[in-house]
C-alpha cells in the first residue's frame, strides 16, 4: 500500500513548477511507495499563486511560507524559492520535523550549506537536495553498469556544462548575478549539477584546483537606468583528484554563444569508457573490451 | 618558377614516412612555391632503410645521420628521429647552416628546448616544428572566421585530446614511456598539440596550473621478462589565462578505452561559437548571432 | 474567455492515455481557447477503466461506447479504440452531432474511409485525425521555413521510418497483424504517419508506386498453441509523385533490428534543404544557400 | 614474389589522376602481389598529359589510344575517359588480348554493356570495372560481418546517394547532361555505386520498378550563348526485389542542396542491423541482438 506524504511548495517559478508538474503526474503514470499529495503552496503573489494552485491542482495556497511550516497536515516542505532563503527556511522547517527537500545549491556558501546540515541532522528528519540528472535513465545505467564492472576502475571523468543564456551583455542584472542573492554564479547554479553527477558515478572528490571568470563585469539594472557590477561568476573550470585515485576536468559556464544547455560526461575505466551527452539524454555510449576486435567500438544504448 | 629543395630525412618510422609521403604527394598535386626534392634518407638499420628509400623514390641513404648535416647539398634536415635526439641533431645542422623541421615535442624539456631555439636564432637559419593540425583545413578555416570576427574577442577555449593505446597494462615499455628518451608522456606526445592549436587560435598562454598522472606504474620491459618503472605521464589536464583575457581548459590520456584518437576543441567568443573534431576532420561547426532567431543554429560547415 | 470541450474518450490503453495526459496537461502549462474538460471515459474492462479515471482524473466512465455516443453533455468523441471499430462509432457519432477526433489510421481501407468522411461530411460536425507529428515544433518550423521560401519549389522528398517491435518471430498475433481489425500493418500504422507529413509540408500525392512485404508469414496465437497466418504488411515501400511536381520515396518497416522508432525526413527545395530525425526530434537541419561560400553549411535549429 | 603488370592509362582528368595516384601509393605503402608500372598514358592535349605523366612518373605519354591498345608493353588497359568511349576501347584492347579495367559506368546502355561483356568474355581477358567503395574498409567489414552470419539472412536494403553539383540551373551544359555521351544521368554516375554495393551486400536484383526526374530541362550552352535541352536524368528512384527474398530502396540525386557528396547504406537481416554513411567512412555501425537486454544498442565500429 502506497503511503501519502502532503506536500508544501515554497516557490512556483520554474522550479516549482517543474515539481509540481512532476508530484502530480507520478501518481498517473507510477505507482509509487509514497505517494504525493498536492495540499499547499506558497508563493509571494496572491493573485499568481492562486492561479497557478488552480491550474496544477493545489489544495490550498498562502503568500506566507511560516504557514507551510507550521500547519500539522504537511508532511514535506519542498524549497524552490531563491537561494537567499533556503537556509532559513530549511532550519526552520527541520525544526518543526518536516521532510526537507530543497532546490540546488544547497546554500550560498560552505558555511551557510554546514549548518544547514548539523540541523537536519539533529532534528532526524529526511532531507533531500533536487539533484535531478541523478535520475535519468541513461545515468541510472551508466550507475549500474559501473557497480557490474562493465569498465572496470575508474581512472578519468570529464564533464562539460555549458550555456549562453548570460551571452548577451544587456540582460539585465538578475538575483542570480548577484552574490548575496545567489550565492555564486555558474558554479552553484549549473557546476552542482556536474559535480552532484560525479560524486555519484565516481565518488567523493579530495582534492581540487579551480578558476573563476566573469566576463561580462556589469549589467543594466532591471528596474531603473544605469549599470552595476555582476558579483558572481560567468564560469567555472576545476581539475580534482577523487579519494578513489580517478582524476577529473570539470567546465561550466553561462556565455557559450549557440550552448542553449549543453552537458556532457564521460568516465574513463581501466576496461571501458562511458559517455553521455544531455542532448541526447536517453543514450548512453559505452565501450567494452569485448568481442572480436574486427567487431570492437561504441555501443549507443 | 619554384624552387627546389633538397630534403635530409632523419628517421623514416612512423613520422618519416608520412613526412616521404607528404615531399612526393605535394609535387603531384600542388605547385608548391618550395618544390622538396627526396635526396637522402637516414635510419640506422641500412636494410630497412634502402627499402624504404626505394619504396618512396629517395635517391640516396645512410646510416650516419652527420653525413645529413654535412653534405652541401641537402638545403632542409627532417628530424623525425626519437626525442632524445632532436636537439643533438638540430644543433649541429643549425651549425652547417640547414634549414631544420623538427617533429614535435621539440625537446625533453624546456632548457633542452631553449637552447636548441637560441642556437637556431644564432644561425640564422629557417627553422620549424611539425604541428599539423594547423594546416587541416578546418582549422585554417577557424583561424579566417576568428580574424574576420565572426565570432568576437575569444572568451574560452576547451581542448580534448584522448587516445587509447596505452591501456592495455601488457603493453611493453617503449622508448615514449622512459623520461630520458622521451621527456614526457601525453603531455609532449598529444597536449603539444592542443597547445600549439590554442596558440594558434587564441594566442599565448600566460598562466597555467595543472595535474599529471600515470595509472599504470609499471611495465614489462620488451625484450627480456621483468617489469620496469613507466617514468612519463599516462594523462594532463591544465587550466591557463591567455594572455588575451581568455581562460582555457586542456585535457589529454593515452589510457581512455575506445577512444582511439579523439581530438576536440571548442572556442566560445563574445558573438559566436566554433568547435571542431576531429573525427570528422573535415567539419567544422560555427554559431553566430545572425539570422532571424526561429534560424539560428549551428551550422555545420 | 477560452471556451471549454467536454471530451468523452473511447480505449485507454496506450494511445488513450497520451490522450488524457495531453488533456490534462495543456490546461496546466497553456491557456488554449478550446479547453478540454476529462468528463467521460469508455473501455471494456470496468475496474481498469474505473482505476484509469481516477488516475488521470476523468469525472466518469463507462463500458458502453454508445453512451459516449448519446450523452448531451459530451461534445467531442476521441476515438481510441482499435481499427475495426474506427468507423462505426465515427459514423454514429456524426450523427448525433459530435465533433470526432479519430486515431489513425482513420479505417482499414479506402471503402471504409470515404464512408466515413461522407458522413462526417453531411453532418456538418468538426472532425480530425490524430496526425501527432504535424504539431512537433520542428516540423512546424519546417512548414514555416517552406511558406517563408527558404529552400524554393520543393523538388524531392524523402521519408522512413523504421520500427523493430515485430522482429522477433515468436512474439505472437496481435490485432494489429490480422488484417480484418486493423486493414493494413506497417502502411496504416507507421506509414500514415509520413504520408501525413508529406502532405503537410509537400502537398498532396498524384500517382504512387509501392511494395508491400511480409517477412514473417506465421506467428504463434496469443491464447492458445499454434500458429497463424500474418494478413498484413511488415514493409512498405513506395514511390509517388506529388501533384505540385515534386517526387518522392517512402520506406516504412516494423521488422528492423535496433531501430526502435527511427523515423528521418529530408525535402530538397531549388535552393535549399530541410531534414529532421526524431531521434533528436526538437532539431531541424537547414541548408541554403545564403551566406559567402566558405560559411556554407547545415545549420542545426 | 610480386608480378609487375605494365599499366596503359586512357585519361587523365578526374578518374585517370585518381588511378595514376593509387598506382604509385600502393607500391609504397603495400606490398601488392601485382605490382603496378606506369608505363604509358594517354590523352587528347599533348601538353597537358606530358605534364601529368610528369607529375606522377610515367614512363611515356601519347596522344593516341591506339597506340596504348597496339603496344606489346602493356600488360592492362585503364579506360578512365568518357562514357561514350568505353565501349570502343574496351572491346579493341580486348582483341588484342589485355587486361581492362574500366571506369563505370560500363557503358551508355544495356545493349553495348552486354556487346562489351560479350567481347570480353570469348577474347578471355581479366576485365573489371571500377567501383571503388566495395573496397572501403568499412563495406568489407559489414561483408564480413553479413557472411559470418551477425544480422541473418537479409531482409531489408536501403541506399541513398545525394549530390548537388547540378542545384544550379546557370551550371552549363556539361558531356554528362547528354545521353549521346553519358547515356544517363544520375542514374549511372551515382546510382551505379549502390547498385554494385546492393550486389555486393546482398545478392542479385531480380524485379525492379522505378522512376527517373529531370528538374532543370534546359541549361546554358558552354562555349556559346544559348540553351540547350539535358537529355538525362537529375535523380532516379527505384524500388527492388533481390533474387534472394529481400526487398531494396535505391535513391539518388545530383539537386540535393548542401548535399555534397552523401550515401547512405543500411541493411536489415533477421537478427540485425548494420548502416553506414560515407561523411564517416571509416565507421561501422552494427546492431545485433546479443548480450543483456540493458546493454543492447547499436555498435559504432
Amino acid at each position: 500500500m502506497s503511503k501519502e506524504v502532503r506536500v508544501g511548495l515554497i516557490g512556483y517559478r520554474f522550479m516549482g513548477r517543474a515539481h509540481a508538474n512532476a508530484y502530480r503526474q507520478v501518481n498517473a503514470f507510477f505507482d509509487p511507495p509514497l505517494r504525493p499529495r498536492l495540499k499547499l503552496v506558497c508563493g509571494r503573489n496572491e493573485t499568481a499563486v492562486r492561479e497557478f494552485a488552480s491550474r496544477f491542482g493545489w489544495e490550498e495556497q498562502t503568500t506566507n511560507w511560516k504557514e507551510v511550516i507550521s500547519r500539522p497536515d504537511i508532511d514535506l516542505v519542498d524549497i524552490s524559492a531563491s537561494n537567499d532563503v533556503h537556509a532559513e527556511i530549511a532550519i526552520e522547517a527541520a525544526k518543526t520535523g518536516k521532510a526537507i527537500f530543497c532546490e540546488k545549491p544547497l546554500a550560498r556558501d560552505l558555511k551557510e550549506a554546514l549548518t544547514m546540515f548539523r540541523v537536519v541532522q539533529e532534528a532526524e528528519v529526511t532531507h533531500m537536495v533536487c539533484f535531478n540528472y541523478r535520475f535519468f535513465p541513461a545515468i541510472r545505467l551508466a550507475k549500474r553498469l559501473i557497480k557490474e564492472g562493465a569498465i572496470g576502475r575508474i581512472r578519468q571523468f570529464r564533464a562539460i556544462y555549458l550555456q549562453d543564456w548570460l551571452v548577451d551583455p544587456t540582460f539585465p542584472l538578475h538575483w542570480r548575478m548577484r552574490r548575496e542573492k545567489a550565492g555564486s554564479g555558474a558554479l552553484g547554479d549549473t557546476a552542482v549539477h556536474i559535480v552532484d553527477l560525479a560524486r555519484f558515478l565516481v565518488g567523493e572528490i579530495a582534492e581540487v584546483t579551480g578558476l573563476l571568470e566573469t566576463f561580462i563585469k556589469e549589467r543594466p539594472l532591471p528596474d531603473r537606468p544605469g549599470l552595476a557590477n555582476v558579483t558572481v561568476d560567468d564560469a567555472a573550470t576545476f581539475l580534482v583528484r577523487f579519494a578513489g585515485g580517478a582524476i577529473g576536468v570539470f567546465e561550466t559556464t553561462r556565455v557559450a554563444p549557440g550552448r542553449r544547455n549543453f552537458m556532457h560526461l564521460e568516465v574513463n575505466g581501466e576496461k571501458g569508457t562511458l559517455y553521455w551527452n544531455a542532448e541526447a539524454m536517453n543514450t548512453l555510449w559505452c565501450y567494452t573490451e569485448e568481442g572480436p576486435p574486427h567487431c570492437q567500438g561504441f555501443r549507443r544504448i
